[in-house]
């Protein structure tokens, strides 16, 4: 297959598709996202034994107990994923709303109305579930995609396409409005990432050194999540009781989700009184901890943290903590430290939860809360494409919005410029 | 000089100053804008005296005429410069909003609050009346700025930024946050573009070949305005009196601005009806007319359109003219040729009217009205850094909310994820 050329059919038909998926109705899109769903669980035995081919491949070709589990697709999450499809279905469709329509000194009329992005490429880990999620999404949003899974998970992805450009006929909407790319020739994400004359923006989704080679290389603009080095910061004005059952829900939820906490920062003041219930607390879940000099002194034979453990996203039952002197210090922590995903302050005042609030500038600031909570389904958005750690267009849960943008719409009655 | 290490330094006083803007209260930047101004009026001499320097250097230098123009602080861009930033201290700050603040089903509220993007890094031609426009844009939406302005207005750009930072100094905010590149070097544009640890976006403002460069070599997000080739549609079912009106405005408003008219389609059943009349009135004005066989076969004497005009923004008296079958025809040649900036229909028909809003892509879409209305001062956004023809983040005339994004909030009262 010549790379390039094949691309090239796919980019056009992409651009193409796209204009008509940005006039498509509410209805229509609705009505492919049930035929989709439909598809799927007419054809899930197919898709079965095709994500059983792949896993046989997996496994013969070696690939750790994690890529098998995300690649497997059990029953539980083929129900989930088309149950997902009906979730974005009932979603409000954010194409067309226009917004602060108002008249200006001219006579004009100025407002803003929301539109897909046009056509973007999604780049991911062999997570067949993702394809489908990725699909509705876009769909919903109005735009077309271009899909590129991971090559261990090409049969499923196929079988699942299949499904998907069914539905899209079946609704009158053009098959290319979904495509999933037929190749698993490396050089096909570079075109992916290289050819802003058919893509209009790139998500990768998957470990930090894909994501930094994508950004690095795409001319494309990107949508990215790198880590999620999350904090939480017991003040000392804060309610030790809700201290403890944050700190410990944020950090024990789960450990290999990118809001999970990482490092927890106490004001001095309260060391004493949170840290030792909690750090049994943490151990009794299996948590391994690893301490400044005065939380060792505090809690006796742990770890000390060393430099690299305030930068890095454990992601495992691992979780640092930090003794500092005050809010400030905290502050001064996080600027340093955070990857600028999410942050949580435990406090009782007023003042100083403001200030948290404006002062750190990360893409979820918490009050009070889990870290956990930094999740499009806990924000109301339905569903999400990723959580962005950019700071431009979108910032943390990417939903249907993240997917579109605004024009400006501008109505007069033969209104001329003076 | 070693640019490296300039830029270094450059790039983390920067970081630092963002960190102290970000912060600074609506009333600390309304006071470093009205010091700037008022340290602009008290070194009024000295700035016009390093004008008349650059002035002379261009001139030796064989700078051509729409340059040198370009380059001069006269008296009259002088005061208007001094007034931009009293216009931009009385609008609102759009720092610290905080939006759709509401409670989920966990028992969370969660909200949007606008912040800074942190560094901005603005490149621009040699018109100096642009450092303090953009300096004032960045300062009151709490941003630190890195500015490089052309070489040839060096002189003129460094007795500004000491204005700049006086009034900064004096507000008791960081001189940092305002930074003029004190090196007229390239090297130090390609440190800019590519230093995305201390720069959050870049912003080139200058001729197609320097935003063309900039886009493809930077490795910070860029907002950026390529062409405007504009089209106005005059719609079988215009109101030709408002179609004369419009079509003449859009075109010979201004010839040299972005969002000045350069395709006119009209629909062939009102060709004959409205183009002379407005062929006459253009050629009045010395507007040179190109246009297509049933244009020329209509018109008699005039140049015939090549593909080149369909797709060229003249900046200059040409108009291209194409008469269309109808309105599906107008919409296909807007989509092969727009560079997505603004166009316009003249109809009185509802349905072709709302057709036309949704189905054209473009960052402004107007109806009965002239395209020279896309500016930020019309659309009342108080002032624009620039228009963006890019699709992410911010379409159209970018304002002070268009150097802000909004970061998640979320208060709980010790909430825990299930």
């Amino acid at each position: 297959m010549d790379i390039t050329q094949y691309f090239n059919a796919v980019g056009q038909q992409a651009r193409a598709a796209a204009r008509r998926m940005a006039q498509a109705t509410t209805g229509e899109k609705n009505n492919a996202l049930a035929n989709i769903a439909a598809a799927l669980r007419a054809n899930k035995a197919t898709i079965l034994a095709a994500n059983e081919k792949d896993l046989a491949a997996g496994k013969e070709n070696g690939l750790d107990a994690a890529l098998l589990d995300r690649l497997a697709l059990t029953p539980e999450r083929f129900n989930d994923m088309v149950e997902g499809l009906e979730q974005i279905q009932a979603l409000a469709d954010p194409v067309g709303e226009i917004t602060n329509l108002n008249y200006r000194p001219s006579g004009i009329q100025v407002g803003h109305m929301r539109v897909p992005l046009g056509v973007i490429g999604i780049i991911y880990e062999s997570r067949p579930n993702v394809t489908i999620d990725a699909a509705a999404l876009c769909l919903k949003s109005g735009n077309a995609t271009i899909l590129r899974g991971g090559s261990e998970a090409f049969a499923s992805n196929q079988a699942i396409a299949a499904c998907v450009q069914q539905g899209l006929k079946e609704a009158g909407l053009p098959v290319a409005a979904v495509q999933v790319l037929e190749t698993t020739d490396r050089a096909a994400v570079g075109a992916l990432i290289t050819s802003p004359e058919y893509v209009d923006v790139i998500v990768p989704r998957g470990g930090k050194s894909l994501i930094e080679r994508i950004s690095r290389d795409a001319t494309v603009p990107v949508i990215k999540h790198l880590d999620g080095n999350c904090h939480t910061f017991i003040d000392e004005d804060a309610d030790l009781d809700k201290a403890f059952n944050v700190a410990l829900n944020a950090k024990t939820h789960r450990y290999g989700t990118c809001n999970t906490l990482e490092t927890l920062l106490v004001a001095e003041a309260v060391a004493a009184d949170i840290l030792p219930r909690l750090a049994e607390a943490y151990q009794q879940e299996g948590v391994e901890l690893r301490g400044c000099e005065k939380t060792r002194a505090l809690l006796g034979d742990i770890t000390a943290a060393t430099e690299t453990d305030w930068e890095e996203e454990f992601l495992a039952p691992i979780l640092a903590i930090r003794i500092v002197a005050n809010f400030e210090e905290a502050l001064d922590h996080i600027h340093q430290y955070s990857s600028g995903h999410s942050e949580s302050i435990i406090t009782e005042n007023y003042t100083t939860a403001r200030r948290f609030l404006r002062e750190v500038d990360s893409s979820s600031v918490m009050i009070n809360a889990s870290t956990r909570f930094a999740d499009g389904f806990e924000y109301g958005l339905g569903a999400e494409i990723g959580i962005s750690t950019d700071k431009l267009h979108a910032r943390g849960p990417v939903g249907l919005h993240g997917l579109t943008s605004q024009k400006w719409v501008v109505l007069g009655d033969g209104h001329i410029r003076q």
